[in-house]
């Protein structure tokens, strides 16, 4: 078993760097407060002997070597970036537990036939650099580098030129390394295992996602003098399909969610009518014809709902994934390190998209969950218990050395 | 008559200064530029042998000698402040028409009984600092100084401070001054006289105000795996308080307009289901039971349109003013100039805000407008012809020449 008192002291140190406003984490990817998350990272896995590599999309690899020198790595990790208001667990969890684990084998002197790799991804969270998973997107081929680089944030920024700015640009060729395995370890960030009382969720599949970006056009002018016929209002192009939204997903849940946001509203005067709105839809279901039907009414009603209020509307698509089933023999090892430490578990679909969404593409992978209270997640007030982050912990521990081989 | 060259490169010049992205501008109230289009206002004033005096709120009064010295002064004049993507000539026009109404006598040897005064009135747009009209509004007793140096701006400074910082606190008390009467001189920000092919508007009324400042609250959530009803989506709020906002306007429509042009989306990230949403109502109708009646069917249907999806709503009225009626002599001044000078005119219902509005409680007030294309304002599309600039102020000069007493 894992230390839980450790683990938990650790998340606390790492929730120091970056604080939000509300008790959670203001530590967006690239920022000073990532640069440092790292650093403290990078520090406590050289104190456990660990070997560091960093690859061109800041990807941070930390090793500890396996007996067979022709074995191919188990690698676990997720992510340290946060939410502009982001909690203290989402991401963190699966590297610190990643850590802990490192930690315990270390205590107890095990050996492995295959390396373990922990890694912190770069730019999960795609708030500050859309979409989001960006770096493990680049690792298993979705993206170019060249298009990740060029992401820019609201300000302008280039998400490569933020990477050398705060100085974790690595060398390594990015997307290179072959995995035997991967295990990630998350916070379900939804309500599901907490209401059925179960310590430990063992993800058999993931929602699939479509970002739809949207600008509606419309005719800034003065909200005063302009007679209301003669108005062209964006704000009523995002009031419309706001709702249309909603009644997409509702029609579809619970196997789809659907809502809006992110919205930008110009020029964003007290006086003026928005002549121009942007605003990026996430719509979300772990079946792909429900993906489809959710787009396809969308397409067919949005536009027409611009047209008949004399705004006009162009989408484009900013992230996508489709719905991952995990690897079996990924997913039975999970379940039975549940069984085998005596933790209650349930089968269950990741409500959000993860970096092992992505590996599991290419290399067998699946993710171990565990509650948070309320299922809030996205949010400063995002909660865990200890001891259920010390059996996630187990968990992931357990699953990882059975791959391994001991 | 005045020199409508002169005046229209008048106009270009200011333009100059703080130019926008699309034509216009961006001088917004106390920022560098606004400070500079200050300053290059009063090296012309001093060049036409104006004596300048600047009270505590940053408003600029240019004097020209009266004979008379028990004469109170005719106060012509507006705003330098432009909107963030603002045209060149809403405000502007008025204070540089004055200018050159002000050369004009000038030019003429024109003596006056009544000294003449020339305005320009701190923060008439109100986008950097609600409300509009700020500093006529303190100097006509309608908020206190206190409050007005308090307002702050979307990043958190003090209109206090900032007034201080770009150099332009001045040190006449605020609201002291008498006047004989006052003319304010706008472009119409409205269609209707272009439509109607007439050269000059006699403003009889202005419309009444209200902005309810809306906060409506739910939950910040994950937009993946948060369940649909678990979910208290605070853009929803807005979405159905726009669609609300627009329906009561246009039933009273054309007395009355609706709109919401400023929003603010916490925490605006696209994974992030809206926790917050902050945005502006702003309602107008030149009759007051219009108004009210408005109000009532806002109040009475919002907090129940964001009760029903589990978001709750508050408000705060944050400017208000009622529909002005001007002074019935200050009204003739205008009509009797455009007979006398040949122009096209009809009377007309100002639809937007004007320091005028405020100063007419106190004093006899009226105001001049001219057509402007398409009925545009508050876009750096902004355009007027210069026959209408020169028509605009031809029967400023008159108008207020003959209230003067030459
Ligand atoms: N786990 C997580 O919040 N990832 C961000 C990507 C997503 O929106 O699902
Ligand atoms: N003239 C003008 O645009 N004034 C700003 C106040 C208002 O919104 O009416």
């Amino acid at each position: 078993r894992i230390d839980g008192t450790r683990l938990w002291d650790t998340l606390m140190d790492m929730g120091q760097v970056g604080p939000g406003i509300a008790g959670g984490n203001n530590r967006q990817t690239l920022t000073d407060e990532d640069a440092a998350g790292r650093a403290l990272f990078q520090s406590w896995c050289e104190t456990a002997g660990l070997s560091m590599s960093v690859d061109t999309m800041g990807n941070m690899f930390a090793t500890r070597a396996g007996e067979d020198p022709d074995a191919l790595p188990v690698y676990m990790g997720s992510h340290l970036d946060t939410q502009p208001t982001g909690g203290k667990y989402d991401g963190v969890l699966g590297v610190l537990g990643g850590l802990e684990a490192m930690r315990t084998m270390n205590d107890l002197g095990l050996k492995t036939k295959h390396p373990i790799v922990l890694t912190n991804w770069t730019n999960e969270e795609g708030t500050r650099f859309a979409p989001a998973m960006l770096a493990s997107g680049v690792f298993t081929g979705k993206h170019t580098q060249d298009w990740a680089y060029d992401r820019v944030d609201a300000e302008g920024k280039r998400f490569g030129d933020e990477l050398k700015r705060i100085g974790w640009l690595g060398s390594e060729t990015v997307g290179l390394r072959k995995m035997h395995a991967m295990f990630e370890l998350h916070i379900e960030q939804g309500p599901i295992l907490e209401a059925e009382h179960k310590d430990i969720g063992v993800v058999t599949h993931g929602q699939g996602l479509r970002w739809v970006q949207c600008t509606v056009t419309g005719k800034e002018s003065h909200t005063g003098s302009t007679p209301m016929p003669m108005r062209k209002n964006a704000g009523r192009g995002l009031a419309r399909i706001t709702e249309l939204v909603h009644e997409i997903a509702m029609k579809h849940q619970p196997n789809a969610v659907g809502a809006i946001g992110h919205v930008d509203v110009y020029p964003n005067s007290r006086n003026i009518i928005p002549g121009k709105v942007v605003f990026t839809i996430d719509f979300r279901s772990h079946l792909q014809d429900v993906i489809d039907a959710m787009l396809e009414e969308f397409y067919e009603k949005a536009p027409k709902l611009c047209e008949d209020i004399g705004v006009s509307l162009e989408t484009e698509i900013v992230g996508q994934f489709n719905p991952p089933a995990f690897d079996e023999t990924c997913i039975a090892a999970v379940r039975t390190a549940a069984e085998t430490l005596g933790y209650s578990h349930m089968d269950i679909v990741s409500g959000a998209g993860h970096d092992a969404c992505w590996i599991n593409d290419l290399y067998p992978t699946s993710m171990i969950m565990c509650p948070c209270v309320d299922g809030l997640s996205h949010n400063e007030a995002e909660e865990i218990s200890p001891e259920w982050a010390a059996a996630g912990t187990d968990v992931l521990l357990h699953a990882v050395l059975a791959t391994a081989e001991i």
